[in-house]
């Protein structure tokens, strides 16, 4: 019999009753897939809080004992579960990152999991247990505990299916995968079934359904992914490979948008500093999305790139070590605009066409990079809803 | 130079102003005492808080869950603390159980603290950090979390300065140890040291300051305690040994209450069951206090016995074992109080005058014990009051 690794986030561990509610789907589902483990995220906006909280005492707290704290959160979750499953009769015990030694690698908030010892899950599952593991939470080698960043009760889900070689069900507030978010664009269709290359280009560019490394894991070892609304009564999407998918077909299979991020565009850098500079900001575990360089005049040149919103102020400091601050330009008035389809790779003309919308449309286009599948423009943030709206009616979705 | 183990409890640490003011006072101790350690309680009601939360989904939260809940409030004041240390400038590290492997074993919610690594502990001190120790948690041979029961912080400090051969700084909302608890009774006065002896007695007898097992640790290991508000300019209480002492010539040293027990008194009991009554009681790890028994008669007799108010459900399943539930009788209106004094040793008539004061008082005495340097009755709760004010009347304390 196959493992189910479930995962459950914190608007569906919001509060006791929602608890409660999820306790008696598991038991229901029990029936039929005796063998279930179950991720949960912090209740509700307990990490926001915890932020907020360390926030409060100073801008930049402690990483180390930031990922400490906001690890908490997870634990109460989990032994809140595992309370309710045993008081409706059902046998259930949950684990933290220590007990499972989750090992991470990587810096303090952006840990990247290594391995997970599931050897007392495997035990737990056979005496009859529901498992309860707390998502998002690692440990590294000098055993602190970090933490996997936003989301990443996703990728813990997904991890635990791949080493019990079981299947892995995420739910959420959504009832699936929509080919744009329904919150910008009402008239978004719900996918039943979409492709793991797909996917993962919407993830990464600010679909929040999933968090984007879950996904690459799951293609990487080839587990089947299901997304869908906790307790919902509609189907959900399927998230897999194989080549004979109908959406193949379709050139726009979603439009992503992320506020994210913001822009940073360095004047007059020197040809020499922009290998030394993207080495500091990897250091520092930024990620780096679009990069866009001009051709360089007498040695220098400009180099724009965007970055989360949260890693400007550290990452403004790394520039500064090359240039003055006059040079430094920041724009937070960004949204990254994205369309994804495999079709596209056999489709000739997309991107012309696409810039022809934005320009008839006098949306300004201010950075832009593509894939095989994926063409992304940062667009001002106010252009959004218009954007989404003609790419819509330009493409027939 | 002598490791410095302060313990601050949940008042002390209720929000994130009170907890940069404790901040403040490490830095500034730290000039004369370079190696801190500081345990802390969970913020504020954060403790009663999760128990409520649990106790809302079921009224017998699985015990093993509750303490994984229950420890995640240390956690977070832990890294709270060393987040407010390092934004002032000094270099903190929070540990929790897990990271010293505070070993543990017995019941859970009630575990007792076996051993703890403190490698790590003064790996960090050499290099100059404040270490910052979760209180009230440990790991027991399973792995799992166990919790010492309330007030359990003050014998993790305890713990830790025993293993660290350092001294021991317990601050609390009052400024010491009060020969009768002042919010009963406005005069008592604050003691300027009191014997582990003496401390004991009043600890387990209801003296909220400490936790008797917290004294008991230091007896054993000679710890000089020093209990004082936090952040106060009041001088505390030393407790410590050592026949010197002044108080030694008092009769009476202090007054204890506690309204924290019920007693069970179970009629037509057979001779044979009693022992192995209080074994079922032991093995639940449920504390007896006060046990009275008359003789018996034609093989039946009465017994009387008080044991936390929180266990009676728990005790009363297992009385059921025996006789039927009309021979069991619960009363949770009780209060215990205790007269302690070393002095008691050599002055006889302490207990004819104490039950004196209270049959000219109309004060009905339920249950009776003694040691030798105490004397504890179970009156009911509503006679508390009177009974501080006549004993310090009659005893001119």
């Amino acid at each position: 019999m196959s493992v189910v690794v479930q995962k459950y986030g914190g608007s569906s561990v919001a509060d006791t009753e929602k608890i409660r509610k999820i306790a008696e789907g598991i038991i229901e589902r029990k029936k039929t897939d005796p063998k279930m483990v179950v991720v949960v995220s912090a209740m509700g906006k307990t990490t926001d809080q915890y932020i907020n909280m360390a926030k409060s005492v100073t801008d930049k707290p402690c990483k180390r004992e930031l990922d400490a704290l906001l690890s908490t959160g997870e634990m109460i979750s989990a032994s809140m579960l595992a309370i309710t499953l045993e008081s409706l009769g059902c046998k259930a015990i949950s684990y933290n990152a220590y007990q499972l030694d989750i090992h991470t690698s990587g810096n303090h908030g952006k840990s990247l999991i290594d391995d997970i010892n599931v050897d007392r899950i495997k035990e737990s599952l056979d005496q009859g247990y529901v498992v309860v593991v707390t998502g998002f939470q690692g440990i590294n080698d000098e055993g602190d505990i970090t933490t996997l960043g936003r989301g990443g009760s996703d990728t813990s889900a997904v991890a635990l299916a791949v080493k019990l070689e079981g299947r892995c069900e995420i739910y959420t507030d959504v009832d699936g995968v929509y080919f744009t978010d329904p919150r910008t664009y009402p008239e978004a269709k719900k996918l039943d079934e979409i492709e793991y290359e797909e996917m993962l280009e919407l993830a990464s560019l600010g679909a929040k359904v999933m968090h984007s490394r879950s996904i690459e894991l799951a293609q990487k070892y080839g587990v089947e992914l299901y997304v869908g609304r906790t307790c919902g009564t509609v189907k959900g999407t399927y998230i897999r490979g194989g080549k004979n998918m109908k959406l193949e077909d379709k050139v726009i299979t979603g439009i992503a948008t992320s506020d994210d991020d913001s822009s940073i565009t360095i004047k007059d850098f020197g040809v020499e500093d922009v290998a030394a500079l993207f080495e500091d900001i990897a250091v520092k575990s930024i990620s780096v999305d679009m990069i866009s360089q001009t051709a360089p005049i007498d040695g220098k040149l400009s180099v724009s790139f965007t970055i989360p919103k949260d890693d400007v102020d550290d990452c403004v400091e790394l520039v500064k070590k090359y240039v003055s601050e006059d040079s430094i330009v920041v724009d937070n008035d960004i949204t990254k605009f994205s369309l994804v389809g495999l079709g596209m790779k056999h489709t000739a003309g997309v991107a012309s066409k696409v810039f022809r919308i934005f320009k008839d449309n006098n949306i300004k286009v201010k950075l832009i990079t593509t894939s095989e599948i994926r063409i992304t423009c940062a667009i001002n943030s106010s252009d959004k809803q218009v954007a989404i709206q003609k790419m819509c009616d330009e493409f027939n979705i």
